[in-house]
């Protein structure tokens, strides 16, 4: 089967570029001595997780429970959960995997800890637990470095079946330097030195090293890139491995063709343009329906017509992805794989 | 099962004002003679497709070739593509529904009507066809009367397997009456009236009949509504049937909390806030990352803790029904259904 053969709109994602993607970050750590945890919440696919796995990762991060259990259900045995898991449903699955494979999670207040080491216990499983720290986005994270400090010591002394693991943040970048370095230096002075300290963050993703705390780190869209990554500067044009096949359905004026892809095929985050038409580099994509994409092609020198098919790079990959049930892997016009996008959807 | 059985997030409708939403704009279109055929980009459920039918309704609209399919193999009957469909591919799956039921198809251009009669013809098929008029959306739809006309002509005399059915336009609101008007006349002046006058869009939904060309509206949302519609003053809270189930997942400041549903669960579609949270009507959902939901609950005079669960109505419901692979319907606390949302991101 070829591009050709394809239907639209399709994920293509170019098998070339994927495999460079996870060497150039992969090297970057090995030369670095930091260790690699892809988070797989960009491509939510078994057989790239094993990819990178083999390429030298230490482990994959995923972001839900749905996520983690298609990944250890294919192979996959180290997985880390950078999230709090909250209500017994969650936690006894929790404990499930933790039978399975090695399982860490993060926490971020007592309570969660808690019910954590409650649950566990009485299932007679063991999972290692990280701390989240606050960041400068202002997400979840615990705020103050006491805190952290004493739920490390509850963590590591007092709550059965957790195994102290470390610290996470997101973003590890220079904006957030002096309160991990504070909470670092915290946890050595009361004995409880983090093993590991994981960090993240595409636009930083090359920087880690510079951050003497940091020994792992989790990035995600690296494997694919987009547009976001483009426009702001940490990402390449060529590097960008997964597109959308759309077709034209509709040339209404010479200045504006409509695509068969819109907010369904690609999200509607970022701003516009929703998106960068690879053989059109000057059309716009300047607004999205749910099944239109609108583009503005003044400025082509060829128009496209009723019928072209046309490659997107989206602007938000991970989101883009996670609207789909499958994804096409080609070798320039060759499909050499068909991969049910296993953990799509599986938002518990 | 209760709602407290399901864990979170989940989509969950309820069921009771499903059902009064669809009497209502039913009641409202049988008062005025209007035919309704509901668009089911919302709900992707055969079995609400279904009801909508047992309703009044004359049959359904699809977006995509991939939901006509399984609709067609739910049982539905009647089934309009209010879209272009280019490929031939496309064609192919479409002359052979078009077996198995009563398919209407849009189009905008004769190499778009051409392509559909050849492939129709050749596979021993028919189908109806409108033709798309343009609005003031500027999206898909012939712009110029004139061109109206002479595409009318084509499909009535000289395409073959096309069966001339009339116009179609989105929205027709008051904007729009214009065109609509003069396309009309143009068409009865020529022979051609339009057996049908295919209208929609939900901010006007009950400003059909004052259109006196509109024979029959495609409405979509009106079965969920959404905080889209509240804010726009045509849907009302109390009338709004699909919440997300959330837990709580973070207090890291008294004025903040974070819910485990974030753009994967909801979509970023409006701006924020990204919904409204039924039991916490002061709280404000001011930003989401992938599979976080960030709210101030400063206002709040009694805040959520950490493992409280919160419904919440989303911003544009079509977008936020399409990320989820279940929907769970409830009457009161009790879940009465678990559908698999079959059409779901079918985008072919």
């Amino acid at each position: 089967m070829h591009l050709v053969d394809l239907d639209t709109p399709s994920l293509v994602l170019d098998l070339d570029r994927v495999e460079a993607n996870i060497a150039r970050l992969q090297a970057y750590c090995d030369a670095h001595g930091l260790a690699l945890r892809p988070h797989i919440k960009t491509h939510k696919l078994p057989v790239l997780a094993h990819k990178q796995i083999r390429a030298g990762a230490v482990g994959i991060a995923c972001q839900k429970l749905g996520e983690a259990e298609v990944m250890i259900a294919a192979g996959i045995q180290d997985i880390m959960l950078p999230y709090n898991i909250v209500g017994r449903a969650k936690l006894e699955r929790l404990a499930r995997l933790a039978r399975l494979a090695r399982i860490s999670v993060s926490v971020d207040a007592e309570v969660t800890a808690a019910a954590l080491s409650d649950v566990l216990s009485a299932e007679g499983a063991t999972v290692e637990v990280f701390i989240e720290l606050a960041s400068t986005i202002e997400r979840a994270g615990v705020t103050q470095v006491e805190e952290v400090v004493r739920l490390a010591r509850l963590i590591a002394d007092d709550l059965p079946s957790l195994v102290w693991r470390g610290v996470l943040m997101y973003p590890t970048n220079a904006a957030n330097v002096g309160y991990l370095d504070a909470v670092c230096r915290a946890l050595e002075a009361a004995g409880l030195r983090a093993p590991v300290v994981s960090g993240g963050g595409s636009p930083t993703m090359f920087k880690q090293h510079e951050n003497p705390w940091v020994t792992e780190v989790r990035i995600g869209t690296y494997i694919f890139e987009d547009m976001t990554g483009v426009r702001g500067g940490y990402f390449n044009l060529d590097d960008c491995a997964a597109t959308l096949l759309c077709t034209v359905v509709s040339a209404p004026t010479p200045d504006r063709i409509i695509l068969d892809g819109g907010s369904k095929t690609f999200t509607l985050e970022g701003t516009a343009p929703y998106g960068h038409l690879v053989e059109f580099p000057q059309a716009r994509i300047y607004a999205m329906n749910e099944e239109h994409g609108y583009v503005n092609v003044a400025e082509c020198p060829v128009k496209p017509h009723i019928g072209d098919r046309v490659r997107v790079i989206p602007n938000h990959v991970c989101a883009a992805v996670n609207l789909h049930n499958t994804a096409y892997g080609v070798r320039g016009d060759y499909v050499e794989a068909v991969w049910p996008i296993a953990a799509r959807g599986l938002v518990q």
